[in-house]
């Protein structure tokens, strides 16, 4: 059976945030996503330096997020970020965004990440430290 | 028949918009899609100080990107922003980026949005003023 | 004798805040300035939203920043907010950042505010309720 | 006598760049020295790819903006970006931003780079490339 993997992480709401109608920006919340996706990497031991020390980036590929409440200035956001198994070479993340206030949900989001080197070529099979990651973690 | 709606606008890539593997950072193109956006409001009547100016704001409620190819500092990209005809109260756009140079795709996207009034109520039913506009440009 | 009237809070770098020569992009600093504002106003109530709720608003007119160090993605900043004392209607602030590893100092800074009433005018002498947070914190 | 070094480009104002009291976020405006900077770089062959390729980079080491007037969503901006002439090994510009609309000056700044390798080592002396460029231009 799989374990979920889930990172939960906290986000203050600034007055950079928010634009002209008083809601944050649309645009911020792939900011927030990561945030999401950083405290992940530092919990599973598969953050960015981590990654990039074995000589891999992991460009997004597909975003899509689903706004479901406004978030005002000065609300403090909680984010959830959890690992989606997937058997081909690819980081996928699932977000939920609640208040943590109240813990209306604000967004879900789903990105995904592929795996090139550090000269800019795409790595189509899974690299080994990835499986090695999976092993652990997953199976 | 439906006429398709499309503006095209182009846009520089700043050494602000370029992250630490020497590519546009992921997060930037979500305001690639508001130049897109405002390029359309102006060409076809219907851009935000419009709609503000009569009552409504327009919140995003989905938006989901697809990256093809990697951008770097300094390249052009150009913006096709098509309007998507739809039955319900909700405007719908489908972008198309490439680049300006070489006219290689870099990201396709889709955004929602929904119709609210200033004062912050949702409104489920088409706005009068959507309905001409439709009228106008798609009948 | 003044006394000094200082908050202290902690930022995290994130992806996002780097650029492509692997540093804290300068123009983030002013986010970080506003963070410290934020957690200023905080503590000792005299935050955007008591402000705004007294019918003003505080736009920026001057900033300054000394870069002193770089900065690099994932490490942590300390910024240090100070209350600059001045006779006339305006709002100044000195800013410390450091780094919360080894508390290398990594830019200073300093923001002047001026009052402006909810309606755009801009207000010449010093409202009421900030000579009032004068008298009770400063004198 | 030393000639004046100047470069002029446009920006227009989005959605994106403006906060919720309706006017441009203050912090935006390093964004448009950045433009003005690459403006300049391209006209006067002093780029920051052309400064890449020699082996430096040029790091913001002082920034100085005053803020003169509000600006607004959907208006048009011009940016001024003048070379000031120094003996010291450092790039140095003033910035004047205007509307295009009526001409009122938004904005006066200055910044100061200086040379690091790309290794990151700082450059006391003045660069060879950039003496000639000196040479050049301002003799």
């Amino acid at each position: 059976m799989e374990r979920k993997l889930t990172a939960t992480t906290e986000i203050d709401v600034h007055f950079y945030d928010v634009d002209s109608i008083n809601m944050v920006w649309h645009g911020n919340y792939v900011k927030y996503l990561e945030v999401g996706r950083e405290a992940f990497g530092k919990e599973f031991g598969i953050g960015y330096m981590d990654i990039y020390n074995l000589g891999y980036v992991t460009p997004i590929v597909d975003l899509q997020i689903r706004y479901k409440n406004i978030v005002k200035f000065d609300e403090t956001l909680i984010v959830e970020t959890s690992y989606v198994p997937s058997k081909s070479a690819k980081l996928i993340f699932n977000y939920l965004i609640c208040k943590k206030s109240d813990k209306t949900i604000v967004a879900e989001a789903t990105t995904t990440q592929i795996f090139m080197t550090k000269e800019g070529e795409f790595e189509v099979s899974t690299p080994d430290f990835y499986r090695e990651w999976k092993n652990r973690w997953i199976a």
